[in-house]
């Protein structure tokens, strides 16, 4: 298993950043090489030190690194990457990582 | 679904995290209450800029945020919350929040 976090920073305008990643950017997201699962936070994004700066968390599953990596280069996945720009007005960090289960 | 992410930063002593959170801190947290699922980052922690100064990330899962409060405000989930100070040299940031399939 392999997991791509995007972590969203709160943006300028939260209704419009909702706006757009439900019409255009999750759309473009699903059609993504190998994507098995696009999760997403729903309501605040908490922190035991309070409010965690995050606007938005999108878990993006894949089989495996290789397939995450040949996702994310591929056409789709550099458009989707791409599109982030076009929305994220607070920024975003990424992580990308292999998982199993303890 | 809610998710309680833990991203430990690269520690003092990797060997000695590994170890610590292997034998001692995984059994504790998996005695949390409620707790559906522990995944656990395997190898590195990358970042589209290069190194992410993480050395893990531990997702845990519950059922939804009642749940995983509960669970966190248990003694068990004080124990495994308390543990972390033990062994996570370079800190941790923690994010909780309910999750829904795009």
């Amino acid at each position: 298993m392999a997991r791509v976090v995007v972590m969203y920073k709160t943006p300028k305008d939260a209704a419009a950043f909702d706006k757009y990643y439900a019409d255009i950017h999750t759309p473009l997201a699903k059609k993504i090489p190998g994507l098995r699962r696009l999760e997403l936070s729903k309501g605040p994004v908490a922190s035991p030190a309070g409010p965690s700066g995050l606007h938005l968390v999108a878990t993006l599953h894949f089989d495996d690194m290789a397939a995450a990596q040949k996702g994310l280069t591929s056409p789709e996945g550099q458009a989707a990457a791409g599109d982030i720009g076009n929305f994220a007005s607070g920024g975003a960090d990424i992580l990308m990582f292999e998982t199993r289960d303890a």
